[in-house]
Order: structure tokens, then C-alpha cells, then sequence
């Protein structure tokens, strides 16, 4: 591989935009969870598909890899130069095209995150409701196939990118999708990128589907005595088909460490997070209904948030929890778990990853995504400590065979990385293979994000 | 190729369950639109996922071709053999296998027609939403993503389908997708699969998300002046995120020979038809809202139907309209249009479909799931007048470029197969000639479905 080589051409048109000093290396080649720090050997900042095109058609010549970058929040190493390579960051690809309110969609270039959209889609009465927590990118966000509180009712980014402009990994330009609502029209490429983690090419423009703000928003957190009472309302009241805009489970690990980091003051018990969207009566007759499934289950403590500030308060609250929980025990990281499986099955799920906590002897939090059945322990862990590193290891690998016993995904959001790669086959068998052959058609060379996602090259 | 070596041995385990006769062949070589009597060479009907295989891995290993069939109903040659080869009939593979309740998920055989799976799921307070009008089966419905007139509030086929058993190019059996309700977990197959049009693989088996019957359900029809103010009133209602369960386009030649056929008496004016699902409060409010925009642009007539046996009538008359506007010139032949465009680009699709109609002296009637930009033109022409096959084909070709131009694509529900294949360049790029490399590195020697939706083979 010409690495150097690549580099050295780069350089020539990027100028200045294209760096090999130390701090920004490290910058990107340090991940959010547990990897160890694996730096790029260089960092490119293109400003125009033109330049991504070129960037991606001198590393093809010298087979040299490409990983993206766009806020570096994803959670399984996806964006960490594991084999070297350059990393092309989109931070100055943000700019938002176009805004179509008639149509309801809007086109942006990758490098824009989801706080900066919603921040220029104030004033026009819609919004962009896939919400991962983190203020990611929306290209890393269609890479990863991001989701979050907000899927159990706008769906995941499957189903909120309407097409893409891509530069393949022989640096060609292709289009996928339109801005038709719907169509028929050949094998789906754009939900092919969206999830390939930038294995399949890079991701230089987006179509987004937009939606209404509500006319009534209303959210409310609620205790219950034990996490089995809230995971039964939850199952009830999606079995019932309310349409939760928002509903999160919190465990009273996490509610304990929310209290200590945000200075907030829940009970120390097991919570839900909800939130409605609809007309004012609507909001008001899902709150109601939602009510008399929680007292069926023993909730209490309705704490409703009708204004804006408020409510802004109560999910910055579930959003930092993550954070909270690391902060808990300064030093320590975190494996994040991230199964999904049908609803029937959750409660045995969560009761299994409790056991799977408390058997092996380590810190784990619940929280989560549970109205898609969806749900993380963060399973904290001393980097030193082999025994408990492998008892954390240990415990995460329990998750995932129970989730795939019971008809689920290893990966409910955070996707594969290098961090599940080892769980694809278990859960795909002949159909990972299949990947590995689209990954070979699509990036002969492979050089765009080597050794993630698929099968390793035999 | 040697088909008649690979009929002679499958033949030797399919017993009687594999047809050459002259009237099964036809059968299955006829089309519901403009294409020629194409047969295959024989007809298969396995009853298992093993025999499928079986069935493909002979194929495979003499090059036969291999066109999965479901019920025919599909509009652009999809199942038609014209290379010969074998036709796989999944007649017998119609098991709904599980339905679970509790995780609104199916699990059935490709054969399973949409009516028969909603009759078996009648008493179980759920339903499956997509409605292409025609009583097709699942698998073939997956296998065009098809939509429909419900298309606009529960998605199409790409939404509705959580994972497939599929038998590839090479006889091997897989599994797509998972029972989780979102997953991150690689490539999106399930969605690959979705709309391949048997190009990569046969459906063996399906996973579908259900819907609850909603609470309350109400349908009405409504007269317009003119199509360009009922389509206004269409963009006004999505505009404002009125969650429409239907709302169909029927122009005045489509009433006048639903009329005819059906026997029904509406007014001789552009129709909307509309259903709205919801609690009985938000059905009400959704009414009353429609309502409004309705008056806003000249809407009269409103006739509601509540009773379901009135709904029941209502649909049968938008879903025979194919077939009254086909009757009402006997022995014509029919090119479908069925472009989709941004809803903001609606009014001028529209007109500029009236006005190619009228330009090429043909008959045209319009009518089509306009709450998503999707519509069809019945252009009809005696396929023995080579003049008026010309002008009816000219017709169709500027209302693709049309939609091309503004921002939509050539085909919103009816998929590629032959019929619109030619289009495919001008409307993906290099996007097709990916979908080409996709479909070689998964079915190297040509034998599913050969010749539909990607390019010839250089």
C-alpha cells in the first residue's frame, strides 16, 4: 500500500486542508467507548464532492484506506484508523442546500449535525426527528444507521433519508434515490448506504425527510417500583398501539447517577421518559390512556412538562446519562450494549441483562430505547483490571446470545464497527457471507473503512 | 443452457408438481398489461423452502433461467419468461406459519395473498396495511415493493417487511432481517431483496410488521370542479400532516367508466376518495379538517361511508377502476404510467399528463395515490394500430421525462422489469451500472429472472 504516496498527491490539491500533525491524528483515532487510540496517518478536510471524488480516486491508485469522519460519536470504532490510511472528516461539508417546505424535505451535506438542522429548521414549522443523543452528523448518522428516543415513532434513518449523492469507492459520483416520496424504481441503493459504515463508499450529500413540528408536544417522566413494571407498561402500551412520540426506560443506577452529575432530583427508582406529539386533544387523550396503563403497573410521580424549557431540561437529563454513568467512577470505560428484540420478549431480555450484571460482579446501568424494544447497559470497566475487563466482556457477550435466542439484533443502533463483527455471523450466517461479496463487487481494492462490517478477506 | 436437462431433473423430484403443459405454460406467460404471450419452459410448484432450493440449484448448474411467479398480476413483465427458462409458481407455498399477536409481526409463505392474510388476521384486532388493489400474493408484493392506495400513511412494501428467508442465486438459503423492530446490524438485505424483482434470489418465506385496526375508520367521497382544485386540496391536506390513511385521485373519464362497469352513479367530476384510521375523536377531527381545505377549493358532495360493508363498496369501485376503464373499449391494450414526483410538483405532472394525452390524440383517464405524488395514466391503444402504439408509447415516454425533471422517478410502485428498464440510465446513472455489479456478484451466471431492471451484461 502507497499510503505516503496517496498522502503526498493529496496534499497537492488540498493544501493546508490536508494534515499529519500529531494532536489532530489523535483527534481522530480516538473513539467514545472502549478502543484503544488508533490514529489515521493523515486528516483531510475537503469542501466539495469534487474534492472527495479526487481524494478517494488517488487513494483507489495506491490502496490506501479511507475511513470517514464526521463528529467521531459513533460507539464501535467505526471511524478509527485500525490499518492506517487517511480520514476524510466532512467538518467543512456542512452546509444545508436546500430546504423544500412544500415537499417536507430538505438536502444538506454530510458534515451538518442534527442540532445545527433543527436550529435552521426553527422558523419553518418542521423538524428532523431522528435523535441519537450525541450531536452527531447526519452522514455519520445514515452510515451508522442511527436511531434513538425518537425512533419508536419517526422510525430510524432507514426510513428518513430519501437519497444520496456517493462517491464510490473507485471515486465516481453516483446519485441514489429522489426526492419521490416512493418508488419502485430498482434494487434500493440508498437503504444499501445507509448502515454500510462507510464501507461501500463516502457519503457527500443528503435528500432527509422532514416532518411537522406537532401542534401539542407534552412529556412526563414516571417511577415505578421495579424495572419489571416499567418494561410491563411499556409493552401494554405499545401492544395498544399509542403512538409514544418518546419512551425511554431509566434504571435507578442511572437515574442515581443523573442526580449526581445534573444536580437533579428524581426518586432513586426505576423511571420511564415519554413523550407525545399530536394535535392538543390527541396529546391529551394518549397522556390519559398512557396514565391509566401506568397506574395498572403501579406508576407514580407524573411529573408533566408542557413547556418547551422544561421539556428541554427532562431529555438533556436522559441524553447526558450516559455521561453521568461515566462520570460515576472517573477512569473507568464503558462497553455499551446495545441488543434489540421483539417486545414479547423484553422483559425477559432486561431481566436477563440484569442477571448477566449482577453474575458477573460489574457496574451496569440500564437504559434505553425500550418502545422498539431496544435497550444499553453500559458495562463499566477498570482498562487495567484484565479480570474485570473480561467479566465486562463476559457479560456483554450473554446479552447478545440471549437477544439472538429470542428473535433479536446484536445491534439495535450503534451497529457493527469492529466492535460486533465477531456476533455477524451468529446472527447472519450465509447472508454476512453475502455481504462480503456486495462489499467485494461494490470496493474491489477494499480500501473504504477496511476490517469493519463485513467478513474479513480470505 | 441446458433447460431441458435441468426441467428433465427436477421434474425426477417434483413428480407431478412440474408442468409443461401447453394451457399451465400460457398461463404463466400472459401479462395483466402490453406484453407479449411469453411462456416459460415448464412450470414448478415446490411446497417447500428445500425444494425451492433444490429447484435453483439445478438451474444453477445448467444455466436454466429461474422466474419466481406469485399471482401475475404484476404490471411490467416481471414474471414473464421472455428468455424461456423454468417458472417458479408458489401456489403451494400459502402457510401463514405464525401469527404473533403481542409483537405485530407475521410470519407466512410467499404465496400468501394480501386477502387472505387480512381474512386470517380478522379476529385478531390486526391487520397488514399495503393495498395494491390487486389481490396479489406477499411474495410478489415484496418482491416489486409494492404499495398502493395506503401507501401514504403505513409505507409501502420497504416499511412493512422485517425480514425474508430468500434461496440465492447459487441454491443457498438465507435469512434477512430479524424480529427486532430496527437493526443496525450491516447491510440492509432485507431492503435489497425488497424490490429485486427475483433479479437475486426467490422469496421463501416473509416476516411483516402488522398494524391494530384503528379504533374508528371513516371514507367519503368528494367532487371537484376541476383535477387541478382537487389536487390542491391533496397538497394543502399533506401540506398541513394530516395523517390521510387514503386519498385517491379519480379524474372524470375514471368515474365515467367505474360508472359504466360498476354501476354506480357518481357525478361525471373529479373525485377524491379518502379513509382516515384513528380514535373516533382524531377520525372526527381529521374530517373536519379535510373538510375545510376541501371547501377551500370548490369540494361538494361529501358522501360519507362509516358502515364497513359501505366502505367495502366504495374501494371495490377505486380498485375495479383498472378494469372499467379497460372494459370501457373492448380489446384495447393498456400502458400503465405510473410516475411519482414531489408533492409540490404534483399540479404540473398532472397537467402536463393531460396535456400529453391530449397532444397524442389518445385516451388517457388519470387516477392514482396522489397524497404521495404517485400516479397512474390508463393510456389505451389497439396493439394492431402501430400509429396509436407509437402515440401511446410517445405519451408515456414525456410524462417519465417529466417526472424525471421534477425530481421524481419513472416508477413509484410498478417496478422495472422490462417495461421501464429503459429509463433506468437516465433516471440512476452510475447508480444502475452498480446495480448491475450487485446483481453479478450475487447470480454471476445470469439465471434469476434474466433480462429485468438491471443492465445487459456486457
Amino acid at each position: 500500500m502507497g499510503i505516503d504516496d496517496a498522502i503526498t498527491e493529496i496534499s497537492d490539491f488540498l493544501g493546508q486542508r490536508l494534515t499529519r500533525s500529531k494532536s489532530d491524528l489523535e483527534l481522530h483515532g480516538r473513539s467514545e467507548t472502549h478502543f484503544p487510540l488508533s490514529p489515521p496517518d493523515a486528516v483531510a478536510y475537503p469542501e466539495t464532492t469534487e474534492e472527495v471524488a479526487r481524494i478517494v480516486r488517488t487513494c483507489a491508485a495506491h490502496r490506501c484506506p479511507v475511513i470517514g469522519w464526521g463528529t467521531g460519536t459513533s460507539l464501535e470504532g467505526q471511524a478509527q484508523a485500525f490499518s492506517g490510511g487517511l480520514c476524510v472528516d466532512f467538518t467543512r461539508m456542512n452546509r444545508i442546500l436546500e430546504v423544500r417546505q412544500a415537499d417536507m424535505d430538505v438536502a444538506l451535506q454530510p458534515g451538518v449535525t442534527r442540532e445545527a438542522l433543527n436550529e435552521e429548521l426553527r422558523a419553518t414549522g418542521l423538524f428532523f426527528p431522528v435523535d441519537p443523543g450525541a450531536n452527531a452528523s447526519l452522514g455519520g448518522m445514515a452510515s451508522t444507521r442511527a436511531s434513538g428516543t425518537t425512533a419508536v415513532r419517526y422510525g430510524t434513518m432507514r426510513d428518513n433519508v430519501l437519497g444520496l449523492q456517493v462517491v464510490t469507492a473507485t471515486g465516481e459520483v453516483i446519485r441514489t434515490g429522489s426526492r419521490a416520496r416512493k418508488s419502485s424504481s430498482g434494487y434500493d441503493l440508498t437503504g444499501l448506504f445507509v448502515g454500510a459504515e462507510g464501507t461501500l463508499g463516502l457519503i457527500t450529500e443528503l435528500t432527509l425527510r422532514l416532518q411537522g413540528q406537532p401542534e401539542a408536544i407534552s412529556s412526563a417522566v414516571c417511577a415505578f417500583d421495579s424495572v419489571g413494571a416499567a418494561v410491563a407498561a411499556v409493552i401494554d402500551t405499545i401492544q395498544m398501539g399509542l403512538p409514544m412520540a418518546r419512551i425511554e426506560l431509566v434504571d435507578t443506577a442511572s437515574v442515581a447517577a443523573v442526580n449526581a452529575y445534573s444536580g437533579s432530583t428524581l426518586p432513586e427508582a426505576p423511571h420511564l421518559f415519554l413523550e407525545f406529539h399530536g394535535s392538543e386533544t390527541g396529546v391529551a387523550e394518549q397522556a390519559e390512556t398512557f396514565g391509566e396503563i401506568a397506574a395498572d403497573h403501579g406508576g407514580r410521580g407524573f411529573d408533566w412538562a408542557t413547556r418547551a424549557e422544561d421539556r428541554t431540561a427532562l431529555w438533556a437529563m436522559r441524553h447526558t446519562a450516559y455521561h453521568a454513568i461515566l462520570a460515576a467512577r472517573p477512569g473507568a470505560r464503558a462497553i455499551v450494549t446495545d441488543i434489540c428484540v421483539p417486545i414479547s420478549a423484553l422483559a425477559e431480555a432486561i431481566e436477563g441483562a440484569r442477571a448477566d450484571v449482577a453474575r458477573h460482579g460489574i457496574e451496569g446501568p440500564i437504559l434505553g430505547h425500550v418502545g422498539d424494544g431496544n435497550f444499553h447497559a453500559i458495562l463499566l470497566f477498570d482498562e487495567t483490571d484484565a479480570d474485570e475487563t473480561g467479566r465486562a466482556l463476559r457479560a456483554a457477550h450473554a446479552m447478545v446470545d440471549r437477544a439472538l435466542a429470542l428473535g433479536g439484533t446484536a445491534t439495535g443502533e450503534h451497529g457493527i464497527g469492529v466492535g460486533k463483527r465477531d456476533y455477524m455471523d451468529r446472527e447472519h450466517g450465509g447472508a454476512w457471507a453475502m455481504m462480503g461479496r456486495i462489499k467485494r463487487a461494490l470496493d474491489p481494492d477494499d480500501i473504504m473503512n477496511p476490517g469493519k462490517l463485513v467478513p474479513p478477506r480470505g
